[in-house]
């Protein structure tokens, strides 16, 4: 266990969108984009993260702390600081971590205990 | 953030398939095969997407512009020239771009507020 | 166009499914586990498939050819030589080439004009 | 065939979840948050898996083996020594084996003939 941490400092997820609207179901429809980050290793990592768009200039950086030994299972949703993202609107992001870490994309359907509909690895280098 | 750019310059999605017909229930029910591109560096990106199928010469290239620090999101659905994509036909295609960029593979069901059925990240060197 | 092969020689899956029976709703809830195969260089590909399972030894190799610059998305129900995948059993699979080739991992879902449930790109070194 | 071995000795699953209740029909719609290993290899793996959390230190590590030329499809639900994993909590884990294998992350919904929702490579060094 000398080495326990995993991953990379820098990855991307080329696919984001909030949809703006819910459909007469409630929060049970509601579909949550996620990026989750894990940071195996023994130094808490400051990551930032980029949102790319198709017709403005780039939002960002958020600031998220992944103590170490620890997971964050990031909602774009809740990221307010330095703006709200956007919501029918496509983006990509880019995430930056002063330690290495995982990152995976997450898109969650909670009609059914939580069920996700999509999960990629992100692209990492 | 002296260094933007991240990805790779040539990508490839083995599995693509655009169905041919809607089931009765609208554009709701239309699935979109989408390639997602993050050109995240300071230069516009010269892409251009090559199709492979089972049983003829492979179609293109089709031409797309990522502006710099500008995410795409391509439906294969609106590419026409040199020719639309085949319908109820396999196929796979490859990415390649002049500027490092990410290639994301995802299909959208629109039933519920742009949901997505799949999504992976392309294979990229 | 010079250079026009892209990926690997080696890949793998490590999931593989094949449900042993239908839902009385007929072809259409029937899942079909694929293996999305490009090659996209001008040599024909000649590719084995080998099967791993939880607790009898691998099944194999079967036999795949992909011409040059064609996909072929093949079909584990498909496989019948040197015999039929067992059905409610869990498997892997293994897929080497004598070429360069792409290979990813898709789950069928035809109830919605072949909507697709998962995609995953396969492990490739 | 003299090479038979495929994969990496550390991987990473970012993303994890196991719902804390059904929703009164049974367990037909139970997800199943399960890491698919593949040894391809001629020699045993002897597999550790260590979760990681939001707010509390690691569990594990859980062992596993993979017997040589075999896959496991390893159910998180199932791990129970040295302690349960917790439902309704955020997890992820690393994969750590002393040969080389595959890892893929599926999550399945047996609603329909054990299809799955979402399966991604897991994260490889």
């Amino acid at each position: 266990m000398s080495k326990t941490s995993i991953g990379k400092r820098r990855w991307a997820i080329a696919e984001g969108y909030l949809p703006g609207w819910s459909h007469g179901e409630g929060p049970q429809l509601t579909s949550h984009e996620t990026v989750c980050l894990l940071n195996a290793g023994e130094a808490d990592a400051q990551v930032t993260i980029t949102l790319y768009f198709t017709d403005r200039e780039p939002a960002g950086p958020y600031r998220v702390t992944v103590p170490a030994r620890r997971t964050r299972h990031v909602r774009f949703n809740n990221l307010k600081d330095p703006e709200p993202v956007p919501k029918e609107t496509d983006f990509a992001s880019v995430i930056e971590s002063n330690q290495p870490v995982v990152a995976q994309h997450t898109r969650l359907d909670s009609r059914q205990a939580e069920l996700a509909l999509l999960s990629t690895i992100a692209y990492g280098e």
